[in-house]
């Protein structure tokens, strides 16, 4: 049984982190930690937990809770977490990230579209968390930078096409679509329920953080220097990304031989579902699981290919996608823990 | 491994019960049955099973399809179960039906309120479905009638204070709201998205078919004729059902003792949480879960108790039901397979 | 034209009050104050006036603005409007208050529920501002205390019967489901979109702060001192009240009877529509309208009688009736300004 | 007093039409047919209408109700309206179509993407009905082919684009997400509320029958043949469109610039707003009203522009433009009876 510790547990991402762990076969959640609600069940805060759990969040430093667990999710802001990490990688303690905070290997890019980085050094040592491009490493690493969830999105929807270089790099547009739990617990104006039921749009046009992310590993698959326009837009629901993607193709391919390609660069990857010829997904089929739903089409009129990708933001976009590289990283099956079928309707 | 199959499998509850079944660890589903999708694997119709299962519907005879399966789930309407149930005994398995048809013990209500009934000759062996009530009786029968969504709601938040006495029986009003799954997946105006989405509206008024069934159980718990006042509601969300129920107390009892005496009545029971006091359930505490939620309130003012009782329709109210009475028919564990946290947000 | 102001209008309110006073023949909105937003385009907090209005929010106190306007709408949180009105009605100007502050004629019962209440003089000339009962005194007073949602929805359900004495007094009981927007535009983690969609709850069981307001109203209607109970519950919605009611007949009458006598007691009221034997309102049918829906039903196995009630909660719940208010106070026709027809879908 | 018809009035266009038209100061409306609903009041199937209209829908052929009023709206399905609008033209009526009958130019094309068209030559009178792109045209045309509502979106979203030959033509992709009433009130499985609730999907990916029409009128625009990337998606919203378009620039301009561009070509233009900057459009600011609002951005990273464009789809996309029309048909003011401000929240 590992003894696993989520380390800012009273948002969203905390709380789902907390729903996988309490039901995976091999783990068991010893700490779970929040400021504010310090001293408080966690089923008081999130009823889902009631008579399933007697947890309750605790207010610890790193150093204080380190020793309970051998491996810490932290589910903190960036800018928190990197002032975090150092002591449970100090105490010999595996680390999974989910914030910004380690992801991007080029500190000067980090500090352009975030803040100062207060520990540098660790970016190093840091891997990013996509199972299915980097499995090996993961599985080696103490330390993993679970990806942001539109990240996660696109550049699932792009790596088999980046690989085979079928697609002018220059001509890459990702419009994004996602549900409103990516913005977190925190309340503001802009995400109550009257701002947001029956309202769409864009947000951070041009400007989103997540865009030198995404070109990150795009221009790892690329091989080269990639930039991308990418344009997140606000769902009126709780949970999902879809992401619609358009490139230009360089060479002539049919919808047929691209899903092909797609599956056969995805075989075995388990959460990765390419769809068959004429149907796409949609967020519905994977809300609430680890699955990442694929579908493709070629645009023979305008020689464009569209990819559509989606995924549950807080599963496959965040807390699964963590537990699917805890599984990795402590020698588990990749699934173990993870084989919810999505729920619907 | 127990050998199941879904007769009439293409509604909501028919893909709520396959969801369920295909990660039960005791369950092989070996059969689905839909006469209108007969051919079509079932991810063609519910893309929430790509790459999880090859089963595909096929339109057999009852006669046809016993003999693969050790126990059959009927997902079928009224009037059409009774039909398909006499085979399956016959052929020496057990039943677990979803319809009303064999729930009302007085076949003159049952015509009253449905149609008529033409094998009324086996109702009598059949036992009403709530797990928390007659679970002696299920795990020695062989027809289950699995009970309504509603009367599951009304039932489970009346019983202990039905038994106890504490409650003028003629005071009973259950003003109840429900999801949109509950009316099932054929194509009307009345659940179209534009037609239920941002309103809310009672229907069927003092008609609803839930009634009789509901004062049957309320009358067994009471030990005498009980008649009750229940409006059913349509809410704009997929799943969920909150009964807030009313009735006139008899003697003075303040919240904390009545709390008591549904804890205690309750005890052992895993899939019935009762709130402490000053908290109420909220749908979103127990969607996707088999839970039965249960908050409670003397309005000393009035004299009055308030009992908010919240299930999942298609969970608690259907197919999870339906699971666990298999458990219990079949010797296994009441909440094998049914350990699903709810999913919120 | 009538010159007119809003006090506190950066809310729901507010923002309501404005979109009916841009469109109404009559009026010209000279002032809106915030002080949250002072010095602020009103377009820039509601894109929806973009281009329709120059006005910006103004931070002034009631001697500042009172000059300014002929009549001026406060729609500010309780226990503040106490402390502007008089303001406005020392300088000769009429007020509709939409706050709590002058609905109970009983000091004691407002300090009871709310807070101190530190001008209780006005409280005596303030009319209770429901056009259908109270219209003759709302036309003579220059003081209007705007009603409750929720009691606006109940007090309309219950009036014919209430005056007939067709009713047990003792037996009511309202249960009101309303949409998010009555919670108003302060961040707070309940009314976040994430919080409230796909969900349902009570809350404030037997606690709610309008139960005071409906038993005041009900009391003068019934003749006597009436105590009812009443829940509210949360709809993810934004618009709408549906208050379902019950009540125990101490007669025997038809449904049809009982529609004759809401459509008598109505008649020549605009804004009342009862529906026809076995027709009920959906929210859905007022949204965006100043009308008030009401559907009822005859319960003759139970002898009660069911009253279904709905109306757009920021309309005929908050600013319609106050435009409302204010035709009748400044002789204009009653439904100046306030034609609109639902939207729907 | 202008007398109108509605024909086919019984889908969400038709009601939308009737509630424009009965508030609408210059018209009467004396005819509404439904074959479905032949003798039934409309207040009956639409019970917003309740106590307003006493309307009841009629089956009448062309011929009967063309004598009745001076111009009709043909709210049918595409290969309906060729049938009918000639006995209306042959009757001296003025005719607003909204079908796709009469907006494609080429018939070749309309066969392509439609069926086969059985009155051809009227085509050649019929003016596309954009008021703000062809208004002149409109006041003198006795048919006007409404547009469609992705069309409208997109085409005024790129119209001062192309006037100034600032992008590349062959670059345009337009990412559209529509409301569900968009797919009217036809009952089918898959606008179901329980199907798109909390979900969202790309449909008819690369083959949706508005991309010939949104061709047809960028080429227009842009002197030349122009074919474009269209991509629809299903929003679980019931009313707006908010369509996302890419453009890659030719030359080297500012956002800023970009919005003094949009605000000239649309100088006068009462229901186009051109967002400033670093502010764009939501579905929300537009629902019932027929504004189009645009926002814009220059993505300096990859020269590309974005311009991000919302209507209702119900009204400016529909029943509102084909008010618009109307009013220039007639020699009324463009917006007469169509001021009405956006429902928000």
């Amino acid at each position: 049984m590992l003894k696993v510790g989520i380390y800012g547990a009273s948002g969203y991402t905390g709380q789902e982190l907390l729903r996988l762990l309490l039901r995976h076969p091999q783990t068991a959640v010893v700490a779970v930690t929040s400021r504010r609600y310090a001293g408080v069940p966690v089923s008081d805060i999130y009823p889902v937990f009631a008579g399933l759990t007697d947890l309750g969040f605790v207010d610890a430093s790193p150093e204080d809770v380190a020793g309970a667990a051998d491996i810490f999710f932290l589910a903190l802001p960036h800018g928190v977490s990197m002032t975090v990490a150092p002591a449970f990688l100090a105490a010999g303690k595996k680390v999974i990230d989910l914030s910004a905070d380690f992801r991007l290997h080029d500190v000067a890019t980090y500090e352009e579209w975030y803040s100062r980085h207060t520990t540098p050094d660790i970016i190093k040592e840091s891997v990013y968390g996509i199972p299915e491009l980097y499995g090996d490493e993961i599985a080696k690493t103490r330390l993993v930078a679970n990806p942001g969830c539109y990240p996660t999105s696109v550049v699932l929807g792009l790596a088999p096409l980046l690989k085979a270089k079928w697609i002018d790099d220059c001509s890459i547009i990702a419009d994004s679509k996602s549900g409103v739990s990516g913005a977190g617990r925190e309340p503001q104006v802009g995400t109550l329920f009257c701002e947001v039921d029956e309202g769409f749009k864009a947000y951070k046009v041009g400007q989103h953080r997540h865009t030198p992310e995404m070109e990150q590993e795009i221009s790892i698959l690329a091989g080269s220097n990639v930039r991308i326009t990418f344009t997140p837009h606000l769902l009126p629901i709780t949970r999902g990304i879809l992401s619609t993607i358009y490139a230009t193709l360089q060479k002539d391919v049919t919808t047929a031989e691209l899903i092909d390609l797609y599956r056969a660069f995805y075989k075995g990857k388990k959460f990765v579902r390419v769809y068959k010829a004429g149907t796409f997904p949609n967020i519905s089929s994977v809300r609430g699981s680890n699955y990442c739903d694929i579908g493709l089409f070629v645009d023979s009129r305008t020689k464009r290919v569209i990819i559509i990708c989606a995924i549950d933001n807080l599963v496959k976009g965040a807390a699964g996608q963590a537990v699917q590289n805890m599984n990795l990283m402590c020698g588990l099956s990749e699934d173990t823990g993870l084989t919810m079928i999505s729920l619907f309707p």
